[in-house]
């Protein structure tokens, strides 16, 4: 096993042993954030990225971040202390403990743990895109940011389950495809690439924002606007992205197989893995 | 001090050793739920409503809550380990350990934990209510339970004390007042009493139910029907309520004092406070 062991605040502990407060706030109100990172060949994928957004929702929430380094750092003890080579890496950060819902407490609480990163079941063209339910919320800060508070995507992610889907696609009230339970979702249809722009209030994926990057290598034209479901149904392709599984081309949506090759998201798939390999030489 | 011991899973252990696991769920997503309550003369006001609330809420979540018979019986532990006499309870339920967004643990953790009732700071009629920038979000259930992923409350209640204010109001996209960072918020206008509906998306507070059979013994009529921000600042009075402070007059909305005379308001709390005496004895 190589999640053994977990850092917190400073530490490195026995996993069986790891654990905070009652009174973190974390657990208290979900007042906290964090990252779930990709880990191949014992480096982080996109290490620079994560770090920079958890840094930007702890400026929004003003929660007093330790620096790069020291978070470096312990991604570092915990990923030797496991002799992690290939797993998903999540780096916690909450307020710290104490207080009624709106008090500041002085020293936030980090952890880090491991978790195997799963073979992805094979289905190839039958990985199956539902659309849920379980309605997609704006989010309460300006841009979204990647919460403790994170109850309705856990609840995207049960229905997705209970359907035996892949993933599932959470719409607006409006109709529109906003994002996965787990995932930033994109389409294509006459060759450019669409998916919903952050101000719909989805989250900034890491991978999101590398395969935005590399549709530019790729030489497909980009466009970040709202899509709805029906529109969605009837594209050419469709792919859904996470920090975690990377590029995942869709075979179906809602039980019917998409019209298209599936030429392009295959393209992205591997331009994607074959960074990844890049990053880890 | 009354907070010196903690309920978790059938043992109760110092507050300073009342850890859970950092793969619980309600610190990894907030996947779970809570219940605050008021004790008074050693005993938990509207415990049964208290508990009722929390059972449709696990039902909702699909979370497997021990019995009544067992939550009471931690409860109970819990102040008498404590000698509480007068203090608040906080019940947290969590979905239990580990897993993905999606998963589904076996066994809930139970936390039983106590603080202190702080005495209220008293501004007679100076209760200063604000309106808050921070938005009001529609619930991700059809009717909004008590969860642990309240950061959009965390970051009202912040707001609250960074405008030095007892309580804030939160506004709907459209400008209705929805609930108060941290209670249910009445208004007085008439001699009718107004209050946001339950289909807003407001949290179906104990204190809130109990002041709407209230109003009836008081010969008040009740509007469960939503109002603008313009209509609250008119008010002839108004009232917030939440089951650690009962029925909390305000004084004054968005530093404009209300034009009232506070009668209603008042007989609101007594009414309310002679309840929790009667419990008591």
């Amino acid at each position: 096993v190589n999640d053994a062991y977990v850092y917190i605040n400073g530490a490195i502990v026995e996993a069986s042993r790891a654990t905070v407060s009652v009174s973190d706030r974390g657990f208290l109100f979900g007042d906290g954030l964090f990252e779930t990172m990709r880990v191949d060949g014992g480096v982080i994928h996109m290490l620079g990225r994560h770090l920079r957004r958890l840094s930007e929702g702890a400026t929004i929430l003003e929660i007093d971040l330790p620096s790069d380094d020291e978070l470096r750092g312990a991604l570092k003890q915990t990923l030797e202390a496991n002799g992690a080579d290939q797993c998903i890496a999540r780096l916690t950060v909450t307020r710290g403990e104490g207080g009624g819902p709106g008090a500041t407490p002085l020293s936030p609480t980090i952890v880090v743990s491991l978790r195997p990163l799963l073979q992805e079941r094979n289905r190839s063209n039958h990985t199956a895109l539902v659309t849920l339910s379980t309605p997609h919320l704006p989010s309460v800060t300006p841009t979204r940011i990647k919460t403790l508070s994170s109850l309705g995507f856990v609840l995207a992610a049960r229905e997705v389950t209970r359907r035996d889907a892949d993933e599932g696609a959470l719409l607006t009230t409006d109709g529109l495809v906003a994002e996965g339970s787990v995932s930033n979702i994109f389409i294509i249809e006459g060759g450019m690439l669409r998916t919903a722009p952050l101000s719909l209030g989805v989250l900034p994926g890491i991978a999101r924002g590398r395969v935005l990057e590399l549709a530019r290598t790729l030489g497909l034209e980009v466009l970040e606007q709202p899509f709805t479901v029906e529109r969605l149904r009837r594209a050419d392709e469709c792919f859904y992205t996470n920090a975690a599984r990377g590029v995942v081309p869709v075979g179906s949506v809602d039980g019917v197989g998409l019209g298209g090759t599936r030429g392009h998201a295959e393209r992205f798939r591997e331009a994607y893995f074959a960074e990844i390999a890049n990053e880890v030489l």
